[in-house]
């Protein structure tokens, strides 16, 4: 084996040639403690961005990136070999889906270890959205979040600095070299914090189409495979939907109305595709945690948590141990609520043929309900409920959805965008399938 | 036009899309300046190796590199549109071309203004060869080096640290990340240094083979049109030799030695494969300059000046401008010898079929005739005389090339790589052509 050099690393990765697990380490602990400069490393992110990594390379990088800082192993409290759950969705707008599924698949008494990150950009993060409850606390220090992981088989926390800090040193150079849309580094990124929790079961829901971070289905696909090869190649089982994000997801946009029709959801309502969605990725994740035979016994489990009420009563534990008040959950009329709803007339009689998601997402950030910048506070109470999607039916004068402002002339401000964002046609138009492909470790659906 | 941003440049690069001379120029004012960061220059270099550069964003990226220090202009020395030459090498083991080229185009009356940097690895720098010279400076300031050229037509110098500020930038970075065999950055390295010393006539010389830099004629000829496009785009009329690089040239390989080869090549002498390329570049040059009607007739004008003793009192009056004993060039006995010359033997009868110049390089760096590390001090006297090479006869027991050494153990040392280097067969093989092509302006012959 020839002796470690940055420089060949460089090289190598830039020639398409295998690095090996053992440089690949030194090298990101070598970034990672700030003894090789930035500027070789963005040589070779952006060598990466052309060449990609090998599957053994880049399962070797993400393991290393998860091993850079504080690691989480749960087999002290379920025992090893027992499957604890996690559950990751690339982003989209209305995209609640972790709120109803967690829930979901700890009722079924496997337990879910979330951690996520704050929202940037269109897409609310899974966290900003769970603090619209009040009281509820997101920053779980390690030994809490494991307390209530015990107590009540689902937590949900937001992420440690302290978790997979090289991916924090990759992601800010990224960000300014012109190497965020490498599929390798997209999916390194995010499953080097999936590896770093020790859940073993996860579930990776990608994403695709405007309203997504991934604009086409190849990327989405290629993205969607490559996470499920990190996580089988770290030991970890994984899989992936990939799922329509060309329209919103959901028929709620912003935070605290998000949470209500996640509960709603829980309680047996809840907009079609959003509960469709949601049940199918805990049949998944049922049959793979290896409670349910198959999906089909899965989908049934989920479902009859619902049914039951046992979904929504192992959320509002959740909530409960988290310090957030139970009752908003019961009576959501006590989260909070924007003072102005204001409708959005349909200018027409016909049917929906398109719904620009990335339009409802700028007016749902414009109103307040997502961050412009990193840091940016949140109004928790602000945003829109869809009442017009994709091929439904309006009539000229109904309400095609309802702004949540803080202002009527903040509600008037986003009219426009809105308004654009709608097509209405006087013919129905197809609708694209919700779930676009499952990819599972070996075989693969679509 | 968008605005400039730094992240913008990185990704249109990676994407293949045109840049603009003006976000080339910001972009290379900023990064000399320092005010945009290493980790972003070389992300672009890196995109660079990806994707290459267009024709005019290359020779924009050239100009500026030119730009960002000194540059010099002859003008006012011999009027506007006057021919100024400069002539090139990638360099090669034994290619002391320049030597006899230059020396020969000024005694046409054609100026030659020729600043080259110093040799590093196995192929020596001009400069260090002229320095094996006693007394010979060749660190001439602008001021001095305007007053030679004036005053002999013939300047020779090392290369000001104000010259092309941007290359040293890029070369290291380009040494630490990866990016050194970019095309398009080798050749905007080279070319931004002459640009901007401000000749008007510029010929490249691309050695290609085991002892260059461009391994393959491919490379080679992708380099040498790179450079000529630059050039022209420049407005310099500019042409490119490719040539022979998978020997050594000529019989001599170290500096003093190769310094009393260009004599002897100045005086009429001169191994065949020196004089007949240097007496074809020279040819290319005086018909370019506009002296020669054609390039036969450019043949014979350099012709005339060696056997005149033109050429070589051309040399003499430089060196002795530039404070070298001009009694050396006359007697070269007088120059550095080494105490001790060994042969090295023929180990059967045959014919000489392969000779490698990376050995013969390597020998000649391990007597102490070039540098291994930058700084490095060289032994002006050390080197190799090789008096059989590719396609000659040998007899067992003749000497395949005399080793010129410090010490009795030191010319032992290089016995082995050098009978290495040497393949001796029972049938004579064929000899490749010394010129793989010329690359004009507009034209090209091969």
């Amino acid at each position: 084996m020839e002796p470690f050099s940055v420089v060949r690393v460089i090289e190598r990765t830039r020639d398409g040639e295998p690095l090996g697990a053992a440089a690949i380490e030194t090298f990101v602990a070598g970034f990672t403690g700030g003894t090789i400069p930035d500027y070789q490393v963005s040589a070779w992110l952006m060598a990466v961005m052309w060449r990609g990594l090998s599957d053994d390379d880049l399962t070797a990088l993400t393991l290393a990136m998860a091993r850079s800082g504080e690691t989480l192993d749960f087999t002290d409290l379920f025992g090893a070999g027992r499957p604890v759950v996690d559950k990751h969705s690339t982003g989209g707008i209305g995209d609640k889906t972790t709120l109803v599924v967690a829930p979901v698949v700890a009722a079924c008494g496997v337990p879910v270890a979330k951690m996520s990150g704050r929202g940037l950009g269109y897409t609310g993060g899974t966290i900003d959205k769970l603090e619209s409850i009040p009281g509820f606390r997101a920053d779980l220090d390690p030994a809490r979040f494991r307390a209530i992981l015990a107590e009540t088989h689902l937590a949900l926390s937001g992420q440690s600095a302290a978790l997979a800090p090289a991916d924090g040193v990759l992601y800010a150079l990224r960000d300014v070299t012109g190497t965020l849309e490498s599929i390798a580094l997209v999916a390194s990124s995010i499953m080097s914090k999936k590896l770093a929790v020790g859940a073993n079961v996860i579930l990776l829901d990608v994403k695709v189409g405007r309203g997504a971070f991934m604009r086409n289905e190849a990327d989405a696909l290629a993205l969607a495979r490559a996470m499920v090869r990190i996580g089988n190649g770290a030991g970890r089982r994984t899989a992936a939907v990939v799922s329509d994000m060309d329209r919103p997801l959901g028929a709620a946009v912003g935070n605290a109305l998000e949470v209500i029709e996640a509960v709603e959801t829980l309680r047996g309502g809840g907009p079609d595709d959003l509960r469709t969605l949601a049940l199918h990725e805990a049949a998944i994740l049922l049959h793979m945690a290896g409670v349910a035979p198959g999906e089909e016994a899965g989908a049934a489990m989920a479902a009859a948590t619902i049914a039951s009420g046992a979904a929504f009563a192992a959320f509002t534990r959740t909530v409960t141990a988290q310090g957030g008040d139970a009752r908003t959950l019961d009576d959501t009329d006590r989260l909070p609520r924007a003072p102005v709803v204001a409708p959005l007339l349909a200018p027409a009689d016909g049917y929906v043929t398109d719904l620009d998601p990335l339009a409802v997402g700028r007016a749902s950030v414009q109103l307040g309900a997502g961050r412009q910048r990193k840091g940016d506070a949140i109004d928790p109470a602000v945003g829109l409920v869809l009442h017009a999607k994709p091929g439904d039916r309006v009539a000229r004068g109904e309400s095609l959805c309802d702004i949540h402002a803080r202002t009527p002339e903040a509600a008037d401000a986003v009219r426009e965008v809105l308004l654009a964002a709608y097509r209405i046609a006087p013919e129905r138009a197809a609708v694209s399938p919700l779930v676009k492909a499952v990819i599972h470790g070996d075989a693969e659906t679509m």
